[in-house]
């Protein structure tokens, strides 16, 4: 969990980046979400970095909702059927599934198709719904505490999932502001700049 | 099963959202079905939500049904090839199956095609057949005492599922009025406002 | 096997229906099978109900036969490139397998496309050839006597059966009327009102 | 195996079926080898009849062979490419696979492309190469008894399988007449009437 | 492997057709490698003969290579996107894979590509890369045996395997002459007359 | 580990080849990616060469960042839609799989599509993401002392491997240069002539 530090992180300070939160199998980690536009497409949808298929899931449900969405978010809807998509998380050889990676693939879309970069030292965890909620999800402390070994200094959650951080003795996590949320909007307000 | 309380239920009262029944390995639970149409499409059908094949046959069979009856239901025939059409079911992680979600299904495309609203604090459960029909499904008891718990009023069911209703103790379902059906078409005519 | 009743069976007398007879692992049953057209398709052929792929070739050869054979039943050649077809059999939660549904399905989708309703009472079981034969199945005796429970006044089956009928006790089949065949042709004399 | 009895077998004597032999687990056994064009098509090729993938990959070498040959058989290349082309073999429920129905696939295809029926009483075994070659296989003794059996007159195989044909007691096939060939090209000017 | 005599061999002396050594579970064997191509097509490739999956992937390389220097050998480059491609190796009923035919296969593309037969009596095994080398492989003795048993003159590989050659008792390989090749461009200028 | 020596690494010293380091279960190796570009595509790729699935993820990822940077590297972006790609890995017998080849198929990528070839006796290893950075990778030593023995003389990687470089004992790799970086650019500065 200490291989992404800092300097890493401030290399690639672009649009179309986001920090998710995951539990693998050896704990709680970051993950980096990153998604590439092209030209000369026809809103095909590219998933890498061993995914499995319920978390594939949750970029196609991601997906959806910014489209069905675009024009709340200044997106003109027909450049979805001109640029082919690619969301990859790095870390191949490590296999990664299940849905609370949904609203950090949410906005790492939406930061690539908005132009706008995600804020800095900000990383999220949550499932997304098509009509626009964040669920919460599990894990909650094994996440945060690897947020805060990785320098991350806000979190976004669903609201839900306040109590498990109240559950976290509060020396850990001195310095890290947390967002507790019910809407995808609501992420989006706080993650683009 | 209290994941859902009344709150998060009303935060999104929007067409293409309906309430179905399911029974799963940790007994009976409502499920929330969301369809959401975008442009630039051609009738493709994009099912998410960590679903089996019975269940996503039910949603094509649903699909079938409403565009073979699109007139009944005032919706432009075209607009079947010119949609791209995504169901999603929360809660990914997960895995649901069986085909009691059908007219469940069927209600959540009609209210997203038609843009009428579902009727609040409605839940249904049933198997779809392709020429108008529901059918009765299994697990009765723990699905009407999940809805009652989440404050479901209503439910849709087919009218040979009564006697299942009938054998659950009275006090346990107060308040919860139920609607015993033989057609789709019923179904939409309770459902939709 | 008491689930359809006969006021279930009456409720959609419509083109496209057929009552094909299966044997599964609970014994004989009937099997409705629903085929709906729709237009702006390009012939594709949808199969649902929980089929397997001996179920789902069935299917197929039925429909390479109509298809093969539009003129002698009256329907225009170009309608199969320009419908989608749609083939369902309800109760997904059981799976079904076999060749023996083939002239049911040659029936169904022959009641589609000519708009002629299938016969009320009436119910068949065999195989089909491309080159329009019907052959025998096995479980008669099984799938004569879940028809007879469930209201069925006619059964249709390939002539090579008839021996398999001879050794049923015949007062548990008063009233059922046989029809032996050895044509797909004589299949729809039959069952086409 | 006496399923097919000479009266099945007579009442569709139609361009496009040829009889093949086989070897299945209950030993010898004679198969129907059906193909059906329709109009509209783009060549696409449908196999259907529980086949496994050698005896596909033979049906998909048959039509190569035909195609790349049409000229030499008096069919329209582009015919190929306007037909959509089914190979269909009946009895469903049993598992077919294996190289060996590769020449009768061939017959089959050609006769329905040239509209030449198949000569009454002929059944054939081998392998077929993609240059034009008949190769010799296995089971012959049990299949040309099954074909005794079922009334056939006449069988083609490869010369390479006279020696398994002369170990047969001469009294058990009396009657039947042998081509043995080393040509595909030989083998439909046999077969074609 | 005695299958294949010289009789066999002669019968069908045309351009597409190239012999490969292969290692099966019977020991070596000499393989018959066809490619035929048909018109109306886009450059699709079919391979059929119970091929695995590095075969198939040896097939596509060739096929690359062969685009990527046709000027080289004389084909037109636009005919790889209006011809269809079909590779067959008979012999169904017998699993292949592995990459050593990789030679071969490129011989009998170029073969039928640019109508120019292959030299009689000649065979070949080797890896194929993409860039045009041709790369050592195993098996070595007992192919080289197999093709002498088979009436083969002239044997192609890798410069890199001649070491495995000399350690085959010399009495047993007389008047097989050997060709020891770094390139595919070579390996051409040997195998098409 | 000997198979390639010297001698066969320069008989192909052409744009579209450059050397990667895997960690196989026979110990660390060099690997060859080679990419070969055609005509008459439309963006096609295709990958050879026993790759398993995280190994083809990263391909899709090296290639996804060429298009998208592909201004900075002087290609037309129009080029990517109108050419197939083939990348092949030789060895087609040994599996190959994991995410450390990304940055070499990248420079296999970015010299196919520039024209300029790779560096001799250069070899890299490295995960690559979709946002330009160089990730650390593991089996180092082993990678390194194969590179060694097969007379490579620099070595690209993260500056994160760098620490695992120093353990190694220095005499065993006297005369290899090493290059550690950070982004995939830095990679294609070195690494293309
Ligand atoms: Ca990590
Ligand atoms: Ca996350
Ligand atoms: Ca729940
Ligand atoms: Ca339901
Ligand atoms: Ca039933
Ligand atoms: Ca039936
Ligand atoms: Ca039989
Ligand atoms: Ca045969
Ligand atoms: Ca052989
Ligand atoms: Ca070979
Ligand atoms: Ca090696
Ligand atoms: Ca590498």
């Amino acid at each position: 969990t200490q291989r992404y530090n800092n300097e890493i992180y401030k290399t690639a300070n672009m649009p179309g980046v986001a920090v998710g939160l995951a539990w693998t199998y050896v704990g709680g980690d970051i993950l980096f979400i990153e998604t590439a536009l092209s030209d000369g497409g026809k809103g095909e949808l590219k998933l890498t970095g061993n995914l499995g298929n319920v978390m594939k899931e949750s970029a196609t449900t991601a997906l959806s909702y910014l489209q069905s969405n675009a024009k709340k978010y200044n997106i003109e809807p027909e450049t979805f059927n001109k640029k082919n998509i690619h969301i990859h998380i790095p870390e191949g050889a490590t296999p990664k599934d299940g849905p609370s990676a949904g609203i950090t693939m949410l906005t790492s879309l939406a930061s690539a198709f908005t132009g706008r970069k995600v804020k800095s030292y900000l990383a999220m965890t949550g499932e997304i719904t098509l009509r626009g909620q964040v669920l919460p999800v599990g894990g909650i402390k094994e996440k945060v505490l690897a947020a805060k070994r990785a320098g991350i200094r806000e979190i976004i959650m669903c609201y839900l999932n306040e109590k498990d951080v109240n559950e976290i003795d509060a020396e850990f996590i001195k310095g890290v502001h947390f967002h507790y949320v019910k809407t995808m909007q609501h992420v989006l307000e706080i993650a683009l700049t």
